[in-house]
């Protein structure tokens, strides 16, 4: 009895990614222009290493360039920071990503800062938050994961302005940005965290929810309003015995439970992951524009 | 009947101008350098020239210095920019504020962006707002009327973690960077504005409510939690016959139906205000001994 509509991230990534080819080949054929999208990875996790090669297959399928530095796990902060300064000064590179985690003993802030804000495709520079809070101020990028949330809200005709918004989790690269665009298009924004209180009581109000929490099915039935929207940007590897991999993935709502009380929500996986890489792109193909004054 | 204490803005923004006057004494005994605040002034408005009046009293009160500029109404954007420029360059001068609104002939953004940031002690500066939006980032400067209101909770020992808060409004100078101080003390923050469709359900379920809207008596007592403390910003004038000037100041709150229910609240005239002037006189502080690595 499940009657929630499923938001498709998938599909709608896949559509979004055709539209960036499309603009793509058309940039190249109106000014001769490939948008460049340069990644720099340190060390040896293997989860970025699977990140970056996806982002660079997703660059691939829609023409993008892409570059990437690999250094080792023991260099210096220095070197990252030549790393950055080179792909800065590029002007075939539009935009820089840097894949965190970074090793421990280099200081976040000090990297991050060093992208020129140009090319800050992630959208994570104080700066262009900053941008993101204030009324009368445009961002140059929109973080990815809560551009693609909002995108997918968009492309399915839910309704924003005047609606009230629960966001769960406050994090600088998802609940904070996703809370600051909601508001911006004027939801009426209440923000949850691990030192709320009443988490149930306040997200059952809302008509909208997004949760990126990191907690396994965290959001039960009970605490959503008949009706309510729901993106859930959670990836939480639980274990199953029946799965080859031995585990499987499920967002922060429980879904079964919340299918049966929403109107619509995202699956985990298939909903906000593959949203994320399309905004990705996006970023880039808007960088690249900018660099040249195109629309 | 009235049960609420009320939160005396007046009596604790004097008690930290006693507070900035011993740090500026000591800063000139030990180092020999006095505080700096400018002021740019532009046009013939009444009201702001009061405003700069006031201002240019409180740092004498405190011991800090106070430059002024003065422009005429039909002065170029380049002649404004100019005396920004000479103040950004100028030693003794710490902290420089544009005093606003400006003549409408004049982009405020590329005004206001052209103070340094080290002396923006305004903290309208998006870098600085996005650092004040940013978990584990700190902000060079706290906007002054959204400190002072934190600074008169802290004072009255109200605490924050773990509250519901709602701040009404949701201006770039007030409500917006009030939302986000409450955050990083770990409230649980709602947001109204004139969107919003239930203003009064959601404002009686705080336990904390700063208003900042500008709406005279807009919060009746059946918006408020029984208990609840209440900070008014708004300042408005309304119609009364009885006083001199044909009129009296009021906030956002009805503060006759507050006064009976709040557990705690401003009054106003002499509640915020005050306030704003000495958290201005703090920020001016802090940049000077930011300039010399002081404390
Ligand atoms: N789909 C995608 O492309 C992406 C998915 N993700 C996934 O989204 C989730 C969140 O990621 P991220 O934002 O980076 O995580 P963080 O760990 O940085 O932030 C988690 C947030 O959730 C809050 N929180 C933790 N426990 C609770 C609780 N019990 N109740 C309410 N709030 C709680 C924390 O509160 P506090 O601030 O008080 O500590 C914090 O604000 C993860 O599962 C991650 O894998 C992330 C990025 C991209
Ligand atoms: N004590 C002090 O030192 C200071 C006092 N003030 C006073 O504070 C008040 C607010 O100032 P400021 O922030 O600059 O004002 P703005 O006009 O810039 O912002 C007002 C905010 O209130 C919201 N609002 C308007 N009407 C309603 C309504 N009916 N219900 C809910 N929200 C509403 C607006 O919403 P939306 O965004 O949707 O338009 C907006 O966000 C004024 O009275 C001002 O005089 C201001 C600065 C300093």
């Amino acid at each position: 009895d499940a009657s929630a509509k499923v938001i498709d991230g998938k599909s709608v990534a896949k559509q979004i990614r055709e539209e960036i080819a499309a603009e793509v080949s058309r940039m190249k054929d109106e000014i001769g222009v490939v948008p460049g999208l340069a990644v720099i990875l340190v060390g040896d996790r293997k989860d970025s290493a699977t990140y970056v090669r996806n982002k660079k297959k997703a660059c691939e399928s829609v023409g993008i360039n892409s570059f990437e530095v690999h250094l080792p796990e023991d260099s210096s902060e220095q070197e990252v920071l030549n790393a950055i300064s080179g792909f800065n000064d590029d002007p075939s590179v539009h935009g820089i990503l840097v894949q965190l985690p970074l090793p421990s003993h280099m200081k976040e802030q000090n990297i991050l800062n060093a992208v020129t804000i140009e090319k800050d495709v992630d959208g994570f520079h104080p700066l262009n938050i900053g941008r993101l809070a204030m009324r009368g101020r445009e961002p140059l990028f929109v973080p990815c994961t809560p551009k693609g949330c909002i995108e997918l809200l968009h492309r399915y005709g839910v309704e924003i302005k005047g609606k009230r918004a629960v966001v769960i989790g406050r994090s600088n690269i998802v609940g904070m940005p996703a809370a600051l665009l909601l508001q911006r298009e004027d939801a009426t924004v209440s923000i949850v965290h691990s030192r709320t209180k009443n988490p149930e009581e306040i997200t059952r109000q809302a008509d909208i929810i997004i949760s990126a929490v990191g907690q396994p099915n965290m959001v039960r039935g009970s605490w959503i309003k008949p009706g309510a929207v729901i993106i859930d940007v959670g990836i939480n590897p639980v274990e199953d015995a029946t799965s080859p991999r031995g585990y499987r993935l499920v967002g922060d709502i429980c879904y079964e439970e919340a299918c049966k009380i929403a109107s619509a929500i995202t699956p985990v996986p298939g909903g906000v992951g593959p949203m994320t890489i399309a905004m990705l792109l996006s970023n880039t193909l808007s960088a690249a524009k900018r660099a040249y004054n195109l629309q």
